[in-house]
């Protein structure tokens, strides 16, 4: 939706001194108020500006982008994320391997005998003690993987938008979706790059229907 | 921006019987023509509706939405793509993976005598490799490739959302971009789900700005 000339310049005399009346505006731009009526429809539908009845027009802050801005917050990490694959932190290095393998993922969450998440495995941890000197099949992936509380996670209500933002900035490939269970984390999920690229892909599909 | 009941009314005539004009949705909705002008004002303006001088108004197939789909197509790779991490395909699979952890990336791209791309090469390529009985020192990258054509690619001038549809249809974490040299395609830079993440990411931070 782009703005003419007349709309831009309402923004900007609303803005400056809020509230503003109709016959104000009409005053200032030198034109009938009857000619300024569609203007101020369209800027107040389009939530430009707020309209309130003897007051003024006061002007919301918001610009063509916010609608986009909020589709975004609004998405939660509930409605893409995956099924998690856990391992034992008994497991070898080359079970691990094998689970990545079978289940078709970049990391495995690792739980307790509790069945609470105590770490995260990634291939590139993999591959690390790979090109080692220790034997695959006996080292435990406690060993190996980052460990808690140096995890990060996240849970099913937070927006998708924040959960990107963490895999970017700690420069990670996944993140456990958790929930409290009584001292420890319940593993119920897992978000990766590929399902924000999942997202980014359905932000575009959806937004072309 | 959310329209009002006649306002979606008035989108429904005209696209059912393209063109109309104004009279012909006033008769409809029964109301007079005065009164309409506002909505079709902001149907026009919002971009709903396409209005021609003396033949009437046409559905423009435009919703909310199309703002937010334009900006995305508008997202292209050259603006996006990372640079890319090459290889020989006479490099072993152990120089490989030291060469992935050195440059902290999760792909090589791999090039022939020519300097032109012949395969990609990813952790999962190497992992395979690992926990096999071949040792890592003797087996050279263009074993276990991914091989042209078998590859897929991209470039600059590709919308960034094209991109990304490839990545989750093909099932791949990263695209070299490419530019035709000769008979082949020189690798110029580097497209991964971390580069579709940053893209999401700025996406709802230029937009909340």
């Amino acid at each position: 939706m782009e703005l003419n000339e007349r709309q831009n310049k309402i923004i900007e005399i609303v803005k400056e001194g809020a509230p503003v009346t109709g016959e104000q505006i009409a005053e200032r731009l030198n034109v009938t108020r009857a000619t300024l009526r569609p203007d101020l429809a369209i800027l107040t539908m389009a939530g430009f500006l707020d309209a309130r009845p003897r007051v003024g027009y006061f002007y919301t802050g918001q610009t063509p982008f916010t609608l986009l801005s909020e589709q975004i917050q609004k998405m939660e990490v509930r409605n893409y994320q995956s099924l998690p694959v856990v391992a034992k932190e008994s497991s070898s290095a080359y079970e691990a391997v094998c689970t990545m393998f079978l289940e078709d993922v970049g990391s495995l969450f690792v739980v307790n005998d509790q069945g609470l998440l105590s770490g995260v495995l990634s291939r590139k941890d993999l591959l690390r003690t790979a090109i080692g000197s220790q034997d695959m099949n006996h080292v435990p992936i406690s060993v190996i993987m980052s460990r808690m509380p140096n995890i990060t996670f996240c849970r099913s209500d937070d927006a998708v938008i924040d959960v990107a933002e963490l895999l970017i900035s700690r420069e990670i490939d996944a993140l456990p979706v958790v929930r409290t269970k009584g001292d420890g984390l319940e593993v119920i999920g897992r978000m990766t790059k590929t399902n924000i690229t999942k997202a980014f892909v359905e932000l575009a599909r959806g937004a072309a229907e």
